[in-house]
């Protein structure tokens, strides 16, 4: 089942996708819904990011090759913990929606990077669950993008601006409810050209084993993000650009890229 | 003026604080509110953290002496960009309210420490604003305790748990509107002994500068809270210490520690 988050009427509502279709729920996607009597052609409503997310999860380099980047970052002295997923949280104002415009900051040194990656929604508060237990917990899956700025990335002691800037986490369409997660492929295309090629079968530490873990010292709560982390090589968007990262079991995301409005020009 | 958050009757709500009660009020204390005449007596209530914080925001080293100590662990790769205030956050999930358990993680290595800090909250969402605007852009401020796990803080790339585990933000009593923010006195005790005491005019950078810099690339939200960063040593809390954190002209907020109940002994 595909759920929706979207805007019709100039109301917020959730609903099931249904081919062309989107069927309004009435209820909680999280605990019990019930479809309803409306429906709108998927082309007149505005989707949304598919949750307003509490918080946006991110392992530490989930894929062998972008571990093997990262290493090459890191000193000797760096603390290296590779036996857990290193989570870290990208900023919930960074959240935005399918065909919403990524913004290239004005103060960008313009490597602006797209990473694309799969999505897990968590649908259950969860604290000190294990791997075995944790897919109870998740809702289902949806497409991402963890934009992020490299120099930034190099300059500064977190990761609040590099990957947190405002616009820097498409997420959607929508929240697919049935599938392998660790079965998916991902392409990321930029101007219709394949960038990226991934499947979830490759990652260090499944949603699984993530959500287990941070659930050790953090309550997850309904909503939360959970993304995959990222593989192979990445490359800087330009204003103009377009940006699809796709699921083929899920469901496609595309964001066009947009320069930041600079008054001092 | 004093305006708090509490549970009262089965619910939230907002108030004034006057002398020894609290006056409900109806509207947004964001924008526009008025006082109704549900008053209650402030023994009576539960008082919650005074936001349900989209966003916890903290600055890197703010204070010299802490300062001197973050230097000290990092190497001579490491970056160390003293020129900005070096935002990064606090989970959500950590915040908690005024007599509160802060529960010390059964995981833990046993390395808790408190740290007192001012902490101001956001009224009016905003976005690239200079320092000269921030002000208008603050509710007023609060006391909060930037609790952390000082072995995770060495093992982990991110603060995710080492500042992040349930519990470790605890803010509060009330946010007092009224106050020059870089003249607040700062005192810590635990177990009643002073354990801190620092003025937020040491502060390296204002809150209207650290509200400024991240309203670069971020948009702030109402409710968001940015907290100053601590001063001096720091120390250990065990099961049964209380802490206080103390501005005289805004509040005392008090906690409690506890251990995690560990169902395997």
């Amino acid at each position: 089942m595909k759920i929706a988050r979207f805007r019709a009427d100039r109301r917020t509502a959730f609903g099931v996708v249904e081919g062309e279709e989107v069927v309004e729920i009435r209820g909680s996607i999280y605990s019990r819904f019930r479809k309803t009597d409306i429906r709108y052609g998927l082309a007149k409503v505005k989707l949304l990011p598919p949750s307003e997310a509490p918080q946006i999860w991110c392992p530490g380099a989930n894929f062998a090759d972008r571990l093997k980047l990262a290493e090459r970052s890191w000193d000797a002295s760096s603390p290296a913990r590779l036996e857990h997923p290193e989570p870290w949280r990208k900023g919930v104002n960074a959240l935005t929606g399918p065909e919403d415009p990524i913004v290239i900051p004005k103060d960008s040194l313009g490597e602006v990077h797209f990473e694309g990656e799969v999505v897990a929604v968590i649908a259950k508060a969860c604290r000190r669950v294990t791997p075995q237990q944790a897919p109870k917990y998740i809702l289902g899956y949806t497409c991402g993008n963890d934009v992020s700025e490299r120099d930034w990335q190099k300059e500064d002691r977190s990761p609040w601006r590099s990957k947190g800037a405002d616009s820097f986490a498409p997420v959607g369409p929508w929240v697919e409810t049935d599938v392998d997660p660790q079965r998916l492929e991902l392409i990321v295309r930029v101007n219709g050209q394949e960038v990226q090629h991934a499947c979830t079968k490759d990652m260090r530490f499944s949603f699984a084993q993530i959500v287990s873990y941070i659930s050790q010292q953090v309550t997850l709560r309904p909503g939360d993000l959970v993304f995959s982390g990222s593989s192979g090589a990445t490359g800087a968007l330009r204003p103009g650009d377009v940006v699809e990262v796709e699921v083929p079991s899920v469901g496609l995301l595309r964001n066009p890229v947009v320069a930041e409005f600079d008054s001092s020009k």
